[in-house]
This record gives structure tokens, sequence and C-alpha cells, in this order.
């Protein structure tokens, strides 16, 4: 019989996590994260697809709410708008659940993985292809719809990466916004 | 004794075009590829690294030129506007040399398989990556820089699937331009 474990999806996260900095990504197997963590082979397969869904399970999640929080945006905002209400609400919950550390014990892993560095590069375009979708649902032509998400998502990384680098108290949706005048700014007319 | 053949390189990528077309890229041997083409296999391999390399290796020339025109350009010019002239001189370049019925074949075949799009999505983050450093070597701070870059990259990628689909006669630095004023026009305060 199997025993519900609440604590056990943590328990294989934080081991991962470990060795995957130790050991780094590519040389640590599925058997030696169920060990440190306690728990059987078994266990981690009924949490994770296999060992790199530990770095990306949180993925589905965020896209789904940028891209509900982007529609729901009120009509008068203009679209890059509507997408910077969904990166607010994305990265919000991204500091909320997981935090800064966490964030920051992931990005070195992944910097050190070509194999890694792509998934993210493939997660990213999904955020801005599924972005992309909903602001043509919300009547944004092309190519006003694509443009606007490609930036958008290039905001959300730049607020990531000084999220991950702050020693100062700004949290994520300041950030955003920060980045977005940043945006502005490059991209006035001289 | 080797006989140097100036069009065999020429005659193994219409080959490569033409099979992954047909049977998808997965489905395709340097066998079939030199064979479709008159040639051996040593030959393809005297061109290209792998039969991946037939789809990518224009790459590396053009992010030279993208990243050396912005590098050259006027002092006057904002960020983005000498990365912009670094995309114009790329996109005309892309557009003499290859054309746009190579670009179209080529995009179709990408678009059909998963590596091969991660492959296009890690060129796209290297050609930012590689002008955003050109941008602080000409005085732009962080994260202006890493902003500008990755925006330039997404006006590209843009300019680029309008300029595969464009019926008119509208040429690629035409595009990049029209590009750059939507994206202007996409975030402008509201």
């Amino acid at each position: 019989m199997v025993r519900w474990q609440p604590e056990a999806r943590g328990r294989l996260e934080e081991a991962a996590l470990a060795l995957y900095g130790e050991r780094g990504f590519e040389n640590t197997t599925v058997a030696e994260i169920a060990e440190r963590a306690g728990l059987t082979e078994r266990t981690f397969f009924r949490h994770f697809a296999d060992k790199r869904e530990v770095l990306f399970s949180g993925s589905g999640a965020l896209q789904e709410l940028l891209v509900r929080t982007a529609a729901d945006a009120p009509d008068s905002l203009a679209p890059i708008d509507a997408a910077a209400a969904g990166l607010e609400a994305a990265g919000a919950q991204l500091e909320e659940l997981r935090g800064r550390e966490f964030a920051r014990q992931r990005q070195a892993i992944i910097a050190a993985s070509a194999e890694l560095q792509e998934r993210e590069l493939i997660k990213l375009a999904a955020w801005s292809s599924a972005l992309a979708d909903t602001l043509r649902d919300r009547g944004v032509g092309e190519p006003a719809a694509s443009l606007t998400a490609e930036i958008a998502i290039a905001v959300f990384r730049i607020a990531f990466e000084r999220w991950l680098e702050e020693t100062n108290e700004r949290d994520f949706r300041q950030l955003i916004r920060e980045s977005l005048d940043e945006l502005r700014s490059v991209t006035a007319a001289g």
C-alpha cells in the first residue's frame, strides 16, 4: 500500500537541486535523488516525469497565470500593459511560491547545462506564443500581437535577472514595472 | 586526387533541402543527400559538419555582420538604432545571398522539427547575447544593453516572418524599419 507523503515532492526537489549543484545536472541520476531524499525511485516518478521536470514543473502553471491575467485585464489597457499585468502576476507567483533562493540555485544549474538552457529557451518561446494568442483574442492585429508578446517576454527575462541579482528589497512586480519603463526609454525615437 | 568542385556545396544544399522537405529532417541521412547530389558522403563532410549544419551554416557570418555593423554605427545613434542598422545589414545579406525561396523552404523544414526549432532559438539567443556585448562596448549600461538586444532580435524575427509571407515587393530593410516603427507604437505609453 502506498502511503501519501505530502512532503515527498518538496524533499525530492530539494535533493535534486542540491545534487545538480554539486555534480551537475548531467551527472546526477534519479536513483541518487531518491536516495538523498530518503525515498524510492518509484516515488520520484509519481511526482516527476524525469529529472529535468524537477526544474520546469512550475512552468505550465506560470504560463497559464500569465495568459489568464493578460486576457482578463481591462479592455482599456494597451496591449503591452495587458501583457505587463500578466507578467506581474507570474512574477509575484514565482516570488511567493518559490522565492529568490530557489530561483538562484535553479538558474546556476541551468547556466551550467546546454540542454537545460535549450529547455529554458523553449519554455519562454512557448510563453511568448501563448501570450500572442491571447493578445489576438483581445483584438490586437499582427504583427503587433507577436511583437508585443516577444518584447513582454524580454521584459520578463530582464526583470527576472535583476530580481536574482538584487540585493535590495524591490519585489518582482516593481522590477517588471521598472523594466517596462526602461523598454519605453530605449525604444523612444531619438 | 580530390578535384575541387566549386558547385558541390550548392548542390548538396539543394539536395538536402529537397529531401528534408520530402521526408522530414529526421528521416534523411547524409548518404541520401550525397546520392541525390551525385556526390560522395566524404564530399558532404568536407563542406558540412553534419546534416543540421546545412541549415545553419550561414548563421555565424550573419551574426558577425549584425554585430560589426552595430559596432560601427555612428556614435550619435541611439542604441536601438545602432542595433537596427545591424539588423538591416544582416537582413539585406540574407536576402541577397539566399533569397526568399530558400528561406521559405528552410523555415518550413524547421517548423516541422522540434530539434531544429531548438537550434533556431539557440541561434537567436546567441545573436542577442553578441549584440548586448556590442552595445555594452558602445557604452550602454545594463539593463538597457540586454533589453535593447532582446527587442532588436524580436524586431528581426517579426520582420523575417513578414518577409517570408509578403507577396508584395518590400525588401528586408524596409520591413525592419516598419517593424521598428511598430515596436515604437506598441511600447508607447498609453
